[in-house]
């Protein structure tokens, strides 16, 4: 993603794969705030297309591809960077996720970024803090989707606990209300499996408490709508309109005959789940009352592109916040970030890594390449690429996560060549990166103990030469040597390094 | 290891498996010192029997359990946990590390323990400070082995900085003077190749810096004899005997014609692998002057067995550490291990694990369960069980890492049963504990908010009953789901969980 001021983007749009739907919505930027201009929306419901053995049905894919397809007459035109599509808990699932992507990819012409729960939910809150009243208390927000449900609490614009359970409607739906038959015994399944997955947070939840609860998402939407109509509140959701409804719902006894002010008929089918999973979440952490927020994810992706174009980027700070927790040398991070950078520079365009996001990558894995050493000496580059890769790092995907974890894992001895080509045509330019890096940390191998000098870099498509000062190396035999045994690493992967 | 008072090990002894030599050293405990009584000690040189494959050899397996049946007759008489054996860089490296482990405990009848790198550090550090006056400065520890050179910076008995090198002489030997030939460049390789080993801690070794140099093995002991023998200092390594070392080598020009007093015959060969390591420790540390300490390893597994025997036991320590820096609930860790302890207690004798290895493992997973929540929520019990594996925790072996992360790994979700197969008769035990966790686990699933009743357990060999007072569950429908559940996971590893 490009780091360009704000102006030159004057349209923003942010799309949500959601398992239940998919929406998208196009805003304009106007001092630091949002103003919508466009909502989309699509009950795609992609998590009932996902099998037991976790593939996406052809079938599934093709709803949520046709609807692509509408929202991208007004994503086409976007430039680069102005435009973040998400996907959520239905794609963290599907193994063949990668197939979709692709498709995905193909048809918005824009990337399209599998989040994690984690990040789900602080982007949640960030939409909701944006979207509801500025009070100084604390907020337990709860985000009820068709496939995970996120639990956040925060003040102000920060959140300070985020959890993701892994309980939707849409999966709720189809475990215990297939057939659309509403009993109470079905219910109760269903009301004690979310008891179950809330009890893991509760306790976390209740140690930081909140003062209000403020519910986001569809399904609570639905529910205040429809105590509302029943003359028990004014769209929040309240107790004794929970109980009402309850009580209601069993009386009707189906799904398809849910005919109530509030819920839409194409909201019938995934209702009494979703009721099911209120309730719990009523009971466990003793709500009264839940507000509504309109804004949720969607926003918060919007105000997250916001902060990036505006020089905010939440991952500079999550980088930062990761190499302090794992005491990284911040000196020779800074120094091997400066290296690498400079040595990107100067082969940037003989191998195409000229895009905005290579050097991102390039900086990023500067910074993290010694977070390992903190688990142990040994093999530390392992240890680096799983913090990276299995981390809650906010604001970055699930991609990015691993392209950077690759780039750690990479950084000294062996060079995985197998794991780069899992990537594709972008694996050959992830492997050159990785070359770069390895040659800004050998290049400070002595770490800021020994003023280096001037080189020369000069690449081609498969190999490296770099030329330092006449006499320079006959004098400091122990970089030669290092060199020389970099070379040796280089030609595994088919790279001639040679250095002069 | 039980926890027996030090009066009843009235003789302990440790044997270290070295890739030059193995050791044996017998002692008797005496007042929180110790005496030795006898010291056994053959150059069975595993390391050089180690071949690219990384598999150990049948002859060097063979040299090495002769020697073991000649140390197993001072140990055989010796009680459960009076002996500790431990294996350093040879048995880390060699894949088929497994098959010579269970030959020589077969010969033994005590377990061996392959330590970490970062452990053989701490364990000759111990054994070093009690060796060496106990002067107030800081002291840098060199200890050039076979198969790998450890460094320690360390203050009175505490250890500050641990690092290991994949440096020795036998390796180095291997590699640069295999035929016994000696030139100036097959040193200046030997030499540079150290340096680039060491340049990857020698800004951290400045850093902290150190008053004085101490050196430990029996290379870094010849290299001093030889010195004193030429006039050139007394038993000390310094920076003018090493270069008058060096040029008497190059000068017999022959390993084998190597008959200087100070070096023993069945030393030549590895002398000056070692000669050149200790060269480049000493420019790359700038160290003029390096004392010896008789003491070292071995003497440091006899200090940490008696500690262990005195209550102080190292490991425990390490996981209160682990605890903290990972954020760990301490509350309801202390919650579950009682709980899981008890629940021991009543099904020990069932399931045959009355060893106090079992009640520690129990012990330690239920303090460490949680540590990858610090990591990430989704997934975390794997994460645990990477840092449990990976981390450097002082005190325990490869093995206890091992089943430690698997007990983590296994308390919640899929039980991985073909995992605990790899642990052979040992497994099913390993598994009987991982039960016994998830059933203090789920116990106090709902973390303290809740007083929980005093129930009845009863195992037999693929069941495990689980009595609460009557009228409990119907009034606790939670964890009545919870062990409705946990009763679907135990049938995929065939235990049969009642529940009442």
């Amino acid at each position: 993603m490009p780091h360009t001021p704000a102006e030159s983007f004057p349209l923003i749009a942010a799309i949500d794969l959601g398992s239940n739907s998919f929406h998208m919505v196009l805003a304009k930027a106007d001092h630091g705030e949002i103003r919508i201009l466009e909502r989309l929306g699509d009950k795609v419901q992609l998590a009932a297309g996902i099998d037991e053995q976790r593939l996406l049905s052809e079938e599934a894919m093709q709803r949520g591809l046709d609807c692509l397809r509408r929202f991208a007459q007004l994503t086409a035109s976007l430039p680069e960077g102005a435009v973040r599509v998400v996907g959520t808990n239905a794609l963290r699932e599907a193994r063949n996720r990668g197939e979709f992507i692709r498709r995905a990819e193909e048809i918005l012409g824009h990337p399209v970024e599998v989040i994690s729960g984690r990040e789900e939910a602080r982007l949640i809150y960030l939409g909701v803090s944006h979207s509801i009243a500025d009070t100084p208390g604390k907020r337990l927000v709860a985000d009820i989707g068709g496939g995970s449900t996120e639990f956040i609490i925060g003040q102000r614009f920060e959140p300070m606990l985020r959890e993701s359970l892994q309980m939707g409607c849409v999966s709720f739906t189809q475990r215990f209300f297939k057939d659309g038959k509403i009993t109470p015994a079905r219910y109760a399944q269903a009301y004690t499996a979310a008891r179950l997955e809330i009890m893991g947070i509760e306790h976390a939840l209740r140690r930081l408490g909140w003062e209000d609860a403020v519910g986001a998402s569809g399904t609570i939407k639905a529910i205040g709508l429809t105590i509302q109509a029943a003359g028990l509140g004014s769209g929040e959701v309240n107790a004794e309109g929970l109980a009402w409804l309850k009580r209601k719902v069993f009386k009707i006894g189906d799904a398809e005959k849910l005919d109530l002010d509030g819920i839409k008929v194409d909201r019938r089918g995934i209702f009494p789940a979703g009721l099911a999973i209120l309730e719990a979440i009523f009971d466990a952490c003793d709500i009264q009352r839940m507000s509504h927020s309109e804004g949720a994810l969607r926003e918060g992706v919007l105000y997250d592109l916001l902060g990036r174009h505006q020089h905010e980027d939440v991952r500079e700070r999550t980088l930062s916040s990761l190499m302090e927790r794992y005491h990284v040398d911040l000196e020779q991070a800074a120094r091997v970030e400066s290296k690498a950078l400079s040595a990107l520079g100067k082969v940037a365009e003989d191998w195409q890594l000229q895009d905005d996001c290579h050097r991102e990558l390039l900086s990023w894995a500067a910074k993290v390449h010694e977070v390992g050493l903190d688990i142990a000496h040994y093999q530390y580059h392992k240890h680096g690429a799983y913090l990276v890769e299995h981390s809650d790092l906010s604001g970055f995907s699930r991609q990015d996560q691993q392209m950077l974890a690759l780039l750690v894992r990479g950084h000294r001895r062996n060079i995985p060549k197998d794991k780069f080509a899992d990537f594709g045509a972008e694996g050959i330019k992830l492997m050159r990166l990785c070359v770069l890096l390895r040659f800004a940390i050998l290049f400070h191998h002595i770490r800021g103990s020994q003023e280096m000098p001037e080189v020369q870099l000069k690449a081609r498509e498969q190999s490296l030469e770099i030329q330092f000062p006449d006499g320079w190396l006959a004098n400091n035999p122990l970089t030669q040597a290092d060199f020389t045994q970099e070379a040796e690493w280089l030609k595994r992967i088919g790279v001639e390094l040679s250095v002069r």
